[in-house]
């Protein structure tokens, strides 16, 4: 209802965001952006917003809280087994923002758009009474038919991830609570690597086409490893074993659970990994397993999925199954 | 940084998202949305976001805001000459929303999206400290190649406009100035006329074939004629003349400017009109009103690009040149 003329701050928004663009964005000078499908390929579309104060605190550097917000979208391609084309991202922004702050987030999303080849292609820029929020709608490109989703899992799957499990959550932990932390008796690396893993995730963008090639359901795991996990079986009518002894811990968690073992459900529970999450027919294992090694990143087998209640997964440990304190955490 | 586990409320609302879902859109059980591209056809992308108390009044009828924020963005489209494939949606949701207000507005989105055949292909919800939010991705197809931007015109070209320009400005006008409104004399017949056009957009994609066929430059109105303009002419590199005397009113618009000749400038710079604003070849003027008129829809010449100063819209009436006295509204 109330509008009003462009002001310098609105061209000084469009000088940040300018660079950004990629082909078909006409230079942000058109009022819709154009997309090219690739021939034989599937697209793949996927929002995540992020809202100062809920999602990120406000001491956060926002180079990396617009470098995260990006890679979310992106770890959720990687998860589809898609190829980044680009990206569309609505601003609301409070009134007088802060200009150093803005330019320093858009110098973060230039580097994560070009390190990671996902051109701007176009968005909208609003106003709001409230924080400062940013959304991000990532397009990809999957091979036409390719594309796994968490409803395709079939009973007797095995259970893999890439990577180290509970980094993020317990890098959050040790933010939050540095008092309780500080009994981890973690070295100074091993608390940066847990803060870094919260801080920037790394998407395994590198595997998506290894994802298309072997996994039958497939998702990143966002959400903490047990909630997703259970979505998964959910949408594909399964129930599953997760074994987690098995799951992969970094040596920074490692140490910490060594200290704590009610750090499991920070671990398997907690959120922000941005690994991927994938069923496998038994017999692509291997091959599944020695591609993602060829591309430097670890995968690692957790269990299987089994017929019975839809959603209900087993966490055992030892032989014995857990009862979880935490069942995970939900972005919503 | 806070993230919880699904609530009630969270149910809630996905009870109320998930009937929207489209093909594709995995009943909503996916992180993505999968969208397979109608061959020979280029994918056409815009967001547009609706922040309450900036864009709606806190007493707008939900479910009409939930429909002008989809017409919004496929008035887009229409001005693409792209029909529409689907959208999706990014709700930010104070605590404790009001959920017979949110029924209401996914009836109102409902209600849209099947009639304008836009399914709902995904989404993200988030919680925030500020007002509701919703902003709307919007997805079309174009044929391959025939997308008209704003950078297209050639000096020379007619300018065109469809249906009737200003009544929604006049019926924001009339929203928050009654009194001197009341000055125009209108019947409640004519009122409602306005009142109706800036609550409820008709977005003109019935024309997006016609558009594509026809137009070279190509573009909605949503923020004031004269500025649009101003912008189309911009990209293109060349400026227009624009004859007031020729832009087409509704009898509500001519009564209304007859009583008080100042209101001109609200007509051509005041904003939400959602008609499509065209340039033609001289020698396509004939098929295109003529396949407008057989959709229904009136179109309009309102004067010619020029070749010179890049953006400079000059605007004639009677013979004269007019300085506004606003030069249009900005959405951001």
């Amino acid at each position: 209802m109330s509008k009003r003329p462009p002001s310098a701050e609105d061209d000084f928004v469009a000088r940040l965001i300018r660079p950004l663009a990629g082909e078909g964005a006409f230079n942000l000078e058109d009022d819709a952006a154009l997309l090219v499908p690739p021939r034989g390929h599937d697209l793949v579309l996927k929002t995540d917003a992020i809202v100062m104060g809920v999602h990120s605190f406000p001491d956060d550097p926002p180079d990396l809280v617009a470098r995260k917000a990006l890679r979310m979208n992106l770890s959720d391609l990687a998860g589809k087994g898609a190829k980044p084309l680009g990206f569309l991202l609505t601003l609301a922004l409070p009134r007088n923002p802060d200009q150093a702050w803005l330019a320093h987030f858009f110098e973060g999303l230039a580097e994560d758009s070009k390190s990671f080849a996902c051109p701007l292609l176009g968005g909208d820029t609003t106003r709001t009474t409230g924080p400062f929020s940013a959304s991000i709608i990532i397009i990809g490109a999957a091979r036409r038919g390719r594309m796994p989703t968490r409803l395709d899992a079939r009973a007797g799957d095995l259970i893999a991830v890439t990577g180290t499990i509970g980094d993020a959550a317990l890098g959050l932990f040790q933010r939050l609570e540095p008092e309780r932390a500080a009994l981890w008796g973690l070295s100074a690396d091993e608390h940066e690597h847990l803060a870094s893993r919260y801080m920037l995730p790394q998407p395994r963008n590198v595997l998506a086409a290894t994802i298309a090639r072997h996994a039958r359901a497939a998702m990143d795991i966002s959400d903490g490893l047990v909630l997703d996990l259970e979505r998964l079986c959910r949408a594909s009518g399964l129930s599953a074993r997760l074994d987690a002894d098995g799951v992969p811990l970094s040596p920074a968690a490692r140490k910490a659970l060594g200290t704590d073992q009610a750090l499991l459900g920070t671990i398997l529970a907690g959120g922000d990994d941005y690994e991927l999450l994938v069923t496998l027919p038994r017999d692509s294992w291997g091959s599944f397993s020695a591609e993602c090694e060829a591309k430097g990143v670890a995968a690692t087998l957790i269990g299987e999925t089994l017929s019975g209640e839809a959603g209900r997964v087993s966490v055992m440990a030892s032989g014995r199954e857990l009862a979880l304190e935490q069942s995970g955490f939900s972005h919503l």
